[in-house]
């Protein structure tokens, strides 16, 4: 697969930068707590792939557990990649030694390059120079590095690449991410481990000295393991090859972007950021839409659309047209996702007369059977879980589901036994039927009719019966806001995705 | 206090539904699993307030653990509430009995009113009759009931009065919930309690045949605990009597509410739910702006503002202007929120060049001290919690700030230790620190200088560092999205608040 994937990429350089066997690192000690590096190096052990790491250090014999060198010319072997976290000056020296040494690629994450002024313009002309004569390519400088979590696979399962500073890796999927910011590409794990947002790979590129964006692009475009593409811009520094890059991309792989830019003070905030010189907002919308590129100013949008965008991709679940079937358990939560479907484009079509009378049959009688669904309360959640979507798909009413009603019903046992009522075994075992009942058989139908069902309840994602859906990429939501922005993103991208081909 | 509410507010009927003393219990049993009312029967008992609740039951001895009656004319005493989950058709028939008893108030769950057509029309009429006949006021029907967190305040500490089928209680605060849906009343509570927003009293409203929603609005009006009133609206049933109201309320108590109804869909879908007829959304739209009612169609929002007012109200922190300044460790979140904050009509505007300097004393060469401030990586965390926080205040340059960079440190710390690595006891305490150092001059100075600060990091709200912001009050947001929304939504309340009065 690894070997497939080196083949596949024309990108060899950044394939070697994800996946490097050997590596030195400088800028790291023992002290995790005093220095970033210390840290990240501590991330890069951690991920478990590596049996050979090679700390660089002026005094120090050992760092965490590694032999170390005083100089990268003492390293007995030549590593397929070096990472600086160094003071600024001292990073050309270094980069001149590493590549009288023969090392390749190179990750910079030093700041104080183009971003602090002129001086650091100088600094960056030289280590342009450097990278030439000794035909070095690198990330940065001013990024966090990359973080791979196919790094080793299929032979090593639970390997993965972190230079981040950030422990907790994201979880491996088909998604990737090109950030201009290292926090969007690594201290958003939290909530993708929470939401189920599966990213992969994950590059925080800095000011794109060498490596830029359309180059990571070009990458992920061959890359079998990416599906979906994320990146947080403040400025596209080759826009016309960005353009034509993102309009190959689209039709397959949907791409969601973050401009950061466009408003004056967003312009100051950029310039001291990476040094980017952000433009016009109109302008970006304007390359967004002509490359079908989905585009957000909000954080939370974004993790949303990568995540429906990755599942979309799993269940090859791209709704065929606009009709959205609600299924509910609560009238609230109903009426305000049908207001919103609308106002997002959507249509939540009332049933025929057929339809609606094969759902009665199942419900109680103050249920609702027109669109949406109200099932009121409900002593058989599997009508309401699997029964009726199942109803919708085989109609051909509906383009695409929502369904809310997920409880934690551990939660609730739990919450009935304490209290000194019985529980019978059955109903202990419903977290096992929601496997067998639920999660299986929606896969197999969505993946049969191409309909996207979202399923959304009020509690939090930690709960376990939430992460029971996401980590079988089932899309789900807590609360009811999402699903139909999420619906409608899809829709319209499917749309897009439709035409073009 | 109780007492002096009591007289405080002139709707003496629902001062007493939401502080009964003795309450009678229609459909409840001992199977918690089998009915709704059983439920909410148990999480009565669970909020501990009660000595006296009298089951009625037509065959059992004993309901969870209370002794039963067969009939509400058996009880000894005359309890001040009623509260029915009963089946639809033997609601009027128990009324009869209640009144006879002489039972002034209930509570009537039971669905299958007018929002199943005409038959439920004329039960509605029953029911209204048999009120009138006995000089009863009731909440309902097709409710889920209330919760009351000030419930035997302040002799009981902990008690509270929840009749919902959700067992989590909301954490008592000064926000009250008016609810044409029970899932926005109660089911909410994971959110409120992640998040911090404090819901002293909830209440789900259901068919609103007898009280209703503008009942309410004028009990909490003078309710000295409340003082921020969160609506969700199917249909505002006497204009008038809201639009007067409304008015008189904002300019001293915030109102955010969000209204399902106003597309065909949405229209359907009430009648459905409430047998509400939902109007036009411009209509809507224009009251709420007449009589500065704040107003969204996201349940995320909804929640985010009731918190932002809330901590507002608690701090008198109301904004004079639209200058925010923003503090960051991360150039990416710091570029969004100075984008959005300008796409939400604030400003962020240069700092003055003395300003500058005096902030540039202690940061970073590679830091920016613009506006944004971005400390970058920072070693001396208090600067940018604190002593950033404290000089922008005092500069006159600001009106409202942003600090984003909170994350859990207890968690960096296990992660070093688990490392091998030494942590020596001085950052060990850094969380108490983080109280000292930080929350409690915050609060003085937010007091002072009546000027909003929010706190915002990439960690979700479960982690202890969030929840220690959150139960002091102090706005913490989870990402970065919320921040300027929210920032944006009290600038423009505040103005509103200030022209007004």
């Amino acid at each position: 697969m690894t070997q497939n994937n080196v083949q596949a990429v024309k990108e060899i350089f950044i394939e070697q930068i994800l996946n490097p066997k050997r590596i030195c690192v400088f800028g790291a000690n023992n002290n995790l707590l005093g220095t970033m590096g210390s840290m990240q190096l501590h991330n890069i052990i951690t991920g478990g792939g590596f049996s050979e790491i090679y700390p660089i250090h002026p005094r120090l014999e050992r760092v965490q557990g590694f032999k170390a060198y005083k100089s990268i010319l003492d390293v007995p072997i030549t590593p397929d990649l070096a990472f600086l976290i160094l003071p600024t000056k001292a990073v050309p020296e270094v980069m001149e030694e590493c590549g009288q040494k023969g090392i390749k690629n190179l990750i910079i994450t030093s700041g104080g390059f183009r971003e602090v002024g002129s001086n650091g313009i100088e600094l960056s002309n030289r280590i342009d120079a450097i990278a030439k004569k000794y035909d070095m390519r690198f990330i940065g400088p001013n990024c966090l590095g990359v973080f791979n979590g196919w790094y080793g696979y299929p032979a090593k399962e639970d390997a993965y690449f972190n230079t981040f500073w950030i422990y907790l890796p994201h979880k491996r999927g088909n998604i990737s991410i090109v950030s201009q910011s290292g926090t969007i590409a690594a201290q958003t794990a939290w909530h993708t481990n929470d939401m189920g947002v599966k990213v992969g790979k994950s590059i925080s590129v800095g000011n794109e000295r060498n490596i830029d964006m359309v180059d990571l692009m070009g990458y992920f475009k061959d890359d079998p393991q990416t599906e979906v593409i994320g990146l947080y811009i403040e400025e596209i520094k080759r826009g016309k090859e960005f353009i034509n890059l993102a309009k190959e991309i689209t039709p397959k792989k949907p791409i969601v972007a973050i401009y950061a830019g466009g408003t004056k003070a967003a312009a100051r905030s950029i310039m001291s950021h990476t040094g980017s010189i952000g433009g016009d907002d109109k302008l970006y919308r304007a390359v967004f839409k002509e490359t079908g590129v989905i585009s957000t100013n909000s954080i939370s949008d974004f993790l949303y659309y990568i995540r429906t965008l990755s599942q979309a991709q799993s269940f090859n679940t791209f709704p065929m047209g606009k009709r959205v079937g609600i299924i509910t358990d609560s009238g609230g939560p109903g009426a305000m996702m049908t207001k919103t479907a609308e106002l997002y484009g959507l249509e939540v079509p009332e049933f025929s007369k057929p339809l609606q009378e094969e759902l009665a049959n199942d419900l109680p009688k103050t249920a609702s059977a027109t669109n949406p669904i109200d099932v009121t309360f409900h002593d058989n959640f599997l009508n309401m879980l699997i029964k009726f979507p199942k109803i919708l798909m085989e109609s051909g009413e509906v383009d695409s589901i929502i369904v809310f009603g997920i409880y934690d019903f551990d939660e609730i046992m739990e919450v009935i036994e304490s209290s000194g009522s019985k529980v019978d075994e059955q109903m202990k075992k419903m977290k096992d039927l929601i496997d067998i009942g639920v999660i299986k058989p929606i896969k197999k139908l969505m993946k049969k009719y191409s309909i996207p069902v979202f399923y959304a309840g009020p509690i939090p994602y930690r709960s376990p019966w939430m992460q029971k859906f996401s980590s079988s990429d089932i899309p789900i939501f807590s609360l009811w806001d999402q699903p139909t922005k999420c619906l409608s993103m899809l829709t319209r991208y499917s749309e897009y995705r439709q035409n073009i081909s």
